[in-house]
């Protein structure tokens, strides 16, 4: 079933403790597709200026990503840089250029509307129903965002989540949106304004998935070396999304599975610098990483001899 | 097996933004305790003072605690009190009085000696040592520490290192301990100082358990509403250790079992207020909730039809 995402097509500068990158190819449309792209044929709607390295494009076409929905406007990229703290803990951003992003309005080529999959990316809620608008029939819709919007669009926001299936966002950002500070009833709480679920974000420590009834919560990967947090959650979001597609499957069975899915590909996020995480990462590397998180958590409630 | 716990016998003092406590009983060998009686017999060594209430002492020998190691000296009961902020992440600690805590030197009844499971409190590393000297034949040795002993004391607790099987400690003092903000790096540079495991507490995140070669994440327990987190982590090992204690089995299966019926503990010790969250709390109880904690993780890596 096909997969659209949303998003930023980006050129990050990041520093680390481990070193640091200058216009690397980045943006949440870009790490959601390349994480996803290694399950599932995946479709992009973004925007890049007419300084984009056209390279950096082709790279991701030869992974099998569809770019026929990124235009090239005039102008200048979008570029986000920042530096993180000597622990990964925390990050400054340093500097943000919109850019051609400024401007963005999202098209859909004809042959994305038909689109099964939808994630909408961290951008403007009024863009993000703009393409919701777009597409005809979408099979699961979910959906990013950020502080600065449920400060700055609270309304269209909220407009927003009675149109999607799934909120996915930090744990900060649904204590912000909720107004409470307990993650459990601060997903339920966003749960009451629309979505069937929400997945809950929260780096180090993992994922959560919560419906009305159930949660689910998969660990983060235990990694002795982190390189680079960035683009993490996009690449969680793209490995989510791309177990579903493939198989169609939207059993609590299989959503579970899409969440392993994802946190599998958070962990090739952060062992490398931007998308290089996932150089050579096949679909087997995937699912023998799915395999260890079964063994990071698994356990009997009995033992042969009882409890 | 005989399960055998050294620690502090206290009268807390506790404010949250859900009520306070006044002189309630506490103390990490109370929490340790009330929470593994439920599971197994639990022989306690620790002081309190000429003004202890005896009823709460009767309270813990109800629960079938044997206190015949917990000597009344003169002078008055360690008293510890602190306040927590309006999310329950963090507490300042608004008073500390030793008491006849400050001159405590355990000493084990004979009928204690035999102890095959042991676990030593957060006390002083000479004083835990000096308990290890008096136990005859431990099966497994479990201690915690904290950062005040990682700071005044870390030759002493280096050299416990090497007579324990089990470190079990939060991880902020994992990293201090070990001078690495990894804690997997930091589990592993433990390991190397003589334990075969380490525990990693995590607060609301759960905990770790790490060896040589492996690592088993449990969550922290979903829960809406959380009124004192005061003894979690002691409830936790007392959980764990007398889940090991009553049937004996030293395998990793049933030591990741033991992390669960740790992990169910810490979440009854924060519903409530001290040990109250304990009241009424079963056997079959804590089961139920140790099945929860697999609904909560469990996923099977292949559906019906393949990933």
């Amino acid at each position: 079933m096909s997969l659209l995402v949303v998003g930023s097509v980006a050129l990050d500068s990041v520093a680390t403790p481990f070193g640091e990158t200058a216009d690397a190819l980045g943006g949440s449309a870009v790490f959601f597709s390349v994480a996803g792209s290694i399950l599932h044929p995946v479709q992009v709607v973004g925007v890049v200026g007419s300084d984009f390295p056209l390279t950096a494009l082709y790279a991701l076409e030869q992974r099998g990503i569809d770019l026929s929905g990124v235009e090239q406007a005039k102008g200048e990229s979008f570029r986000w840089k920042a530096r993180y703290s000597y622990d990964l803990a925390s990050r400054e951003t340093l500097e943000t250029r919109l850019g051609v992003f400024a401007d963005f309005r999202p098209k859909l080529p004809a042959g994305f509307r038909d689109a099964a999959y939808v994630f909408l990316g961290n951008i403007d809620p009024e863009l993000q129903l703009g393409v919701l608008d777009q597409v005809k029939a979408p099979k699961l819709v979910a959906c990013d965002t950020m502080n600065y919007w449920i400060q700055s669009k609270r309304d269209l926001l909220l407009e927003l989540l009675r149109h999607i299936d799934i909120l996915m966002v930090n744990d900060s950002e649904a204590r912000e949106l909720s107004g409470d500070w307990n993650i459990y009833r601060a997903a339920q709480w966003i749960l009451q304004r629309g979505p069937k679920m929400t997945v809950l974000k929260q780096g180090e420590h993992g994922a959560l998935l919560v419906d009305r009834t159930t949660t689910f919560k998969v660990p983060a990967y235990p990694l002795q070396d982190v390189f680079d947090p960035t683009g993490a959650g996009d690449a969680f979001a793209g490995g989510f999304m791309a177990h579903l597609a493939r198989n169609g499957d939207l059993s609590p069975p299989n959503l579970r599975r899409a969440m392993v899915y994802g946190a599998a590909m958070g962990s090739f996020a952060v062992e490398a610098f931007g998308i290089q995480g996932f150089d050579k990462v096949t679909p087997a590397d995937v699912r023998a990483r799915v395999q260890a998180f079964k063994q990071l958590v698994h356990f009997d409630v009995d033992g042969p001899a009882g409890p």
